[in-house]
């Protein structure tokens, strides 16, 4: 069952846009670990913070996913940026009204 | 530029799966609309809760999209489901790990 996982992460004041690079830095470890979707966003009217959506093939391959070398680099560059606020939820995918 | 509306809805009890089924309801004047991704979920945590993911060509797409018969039609059905409790963001997509 496709699993989403749905984040805000808080950035340091002036630290957001170096944030989002590094979560777009392309990278296809995640799709061959099941990534199907993975957008990164941003608000002009909350500057501090950065969104996320991801949807995976499963929970067990999103949590599979937070062990591959790339991402836990990736999250070791992210940290000193994070301000700790973080906000979200994770879900099952249950259908779609463009699929029929 | 993509935009996003992430949103949970609330249900009054017993009623999230009759929120599904319209939600879910194929529609292909969303597609037309511009509407690229349309996901909906559950969490087996959450009993009384509807999570949407939606991706739009742009925010001008998603806001016209509430002008279709379609669209109206569904929040008029779905209204007295829903508990009033809503959240979410929505936020402009910069970039993808999975897009060069």
């Amino acid at each position: 069952m496709t699993f989403a996982n749905i984040g805000t992460l808080g950035a340091h004041p002036g630290k957001r846009d170096e944030l989002i690079r590094i979560l777009t830095r392309p990278n296809n470890a995640l799709i061959e670990a099941g990534c199907r979707i993975y957008e990164v966003g941003a608000h002009e009217d909350d500057p501090n913070t950065v969104f996320v959506i991801e949807l995976w093939d499963s929970a067990a391959a999103h949590r599979a996913s937070l062990e591959l070398p790339s991402v836990r680099a990736a999250i070791v560059e992210a940290m000193p940026l994070l301000s700790g606020e973080m906000g979200g939820n994770h879900f099952d995918v249950v259908g779609s009204p463009l699929r029929r």
